[in-house]
């Protein structure tokens, strides 16, 4: 299996409202480093898994929106805990349609499984990975 | 599937006497930086792998007493060749013990694997990873 | 000239409301991970430059209060723009008292200087460095 | 699942001679950080999954050959994209067989898998994962 | 003193046809990791070293000319020896210029020194650091 | 002011037996990364500071002796609080010896400075910078 993977990052501001975070409760912020690996079984004509130029673009169109933002007043977020978990899957989700439509290039609708992660800090990070059909 | 990883670690000597290990027969040290990532195929009700914060604790308890140890003197190694593999196996077993037992919450027992990654050097690291279940 | 550093991080929300920070004007928020070097000509009498474990503690004890905060709302920040390089060296001011009240041992009242360094993302850093007279 | 993982490093130029990559079909370079984890479901006698000193000298011969060189003047890659994708299957190719062929102990024989990534930014790196068996 | 440090990347094409580079006298390449500090005695009025935006765009147009190229076609490099540290000074030179030429912002020009960072690989990294006069 | 920076690594044990160390009174043991910066005012004919080869194999020298070795059974330390920031002052003097000898080349005698930095774990290192003559 063949992977590539590419890097950005965002600096958001959130709350965690449900005791089980305990100071997290506070709004507070993070700068996630988001990595998203494609994976694929057996490279293209081009000997690539994926663009990096693509992918790059790709993951820096899919961060722009939350970008210097506070999640809380997303109506995406509405009534969500927006833990790095579930920011995962939430890039996750836009990056497997963007593929899936053609974003990455011809070549990214066949990708098999796609895999992000999400530093919160130097000591802990999330991930969710999953195959890109839909 | 979801996973959430956690940083801590410790500094320890030891020796590994075996001539399969050349130099470092002798008795010398190190420090591993300990990772440890929980799976689980769907979040819980709080959007979470497991909580950062218990993870976090968890860990910690688990290095306190080998820190600033020397692991030949210690009763649990007596006999082992403690190699940075074996210890992550040694590291797996009490943070899953500590998983089924509820250290990690509830929901900490139906996670669903665990991986235990220690780096020796910016050169080289070991891991150990297995499903939880016991 | 010898120097000890050591790092620990806080998760903030903050909104810089100039027009010069465009985007950044936002309510957003940051992972700060933070560095403090404390400097030293002459090594103490356990050759040491300052007790790694006080150093430390004096930091967690730092950022504490700002932790899982909104500068924003914070008395100690009204009317400032709260950007990395302010708080480097509103990191600086409390280390250096801390040091000169005895926080850090009696050595630690002896220090040349103190460098703190905070890293917003994996692309952009900021510090103040000085002397800790005062 | 145990796993080790070594570090090596090379600086090549090549070019990637096909419209679909740009400015890279330019005659360029990259240093290229490499690592190598090998993968073994039990532990072997001295508790490894392989003599990470081996481990380090197989790679070391292993890019011994495509270091400081231009990758377009090499026969092995006459006619090939040279992309980091390409490079990690090269790469895992010559360790499968250096491990097959005993260069890693008899133990080396018995590993399960091998990845290999090679790291061509501090925002992009691709990966080549599969057995070793021949 | 105050900084702000910022970070981009170049893969570029070169050799060293000296015999004092031994290996390194072929054609081969590198992955350069920069990162260029401004130092400055107080922060301006918005509270800043210099605006990261402006910072990193600059940083980018610098690099942009090199990136993807061959250094030993390009006429600015003709007869030297494009060493990492040369390229150190060949980097802090546009950066003061683009500095003392207002493309930092007005108070750009009133920075006192700069330091740039080039990393050659995990293990080897130069810099060059000066006053910005001239 | 130009600088060329190399790195390396020791695995030790060691006790730091006086009662302000606490638990680093006991036989424990550290990973050191090591990394030695030259700075010199002006390039070499071959426009380096030192060659980054020979650098790095003095560095090798350096730290052989003290490698997979328990630093309380070594003479040149009986007595002696090996602290990192000791560690970083004796690597420093075998460092700035190698060099005024030419172990670095002929222009490694005209070096202005050396700065070791001995980093212990994720969290804390230090440093001894200091100029060459002698």
């Amino acid at each position: 299996m063949f992977s590539v993977e590419v890097r950005n990052r965002m600096m958001i501001a959130h709350s965690l409202p449900d005791p089980f975070f305990g100071p997290a409760q506070n709004l507070h912020g993070a700068t996630f480093v988001v990595d998203v690996a494609f994976f694929r079984e057996e490279l293209t004509e081009q000997n690539v898994v994926v663009d990096i130029g693509a992918a790059l673009d790709v993951l820096g169109k899919t961060l722009a929106p939350l970008g210097y933002q506070n999640l809380d007043a997303l109506p995406q977020f509405k009534g969500q805990l927006t833990t790095t978990e579930f920011l995962c899957k939430y890039v996750f989700d836009r990056i497997a349609d963007a593929a899936r439509s053609g974003a990455l290039g011809g070549d990214g609708k066949t990708l098999s499984r796609i895999r992000v992660t999400l530093s919160e800090t130097d000591l802990a990070r999330a991930s969710y990975e999953g195959p890109i059909g839909g």
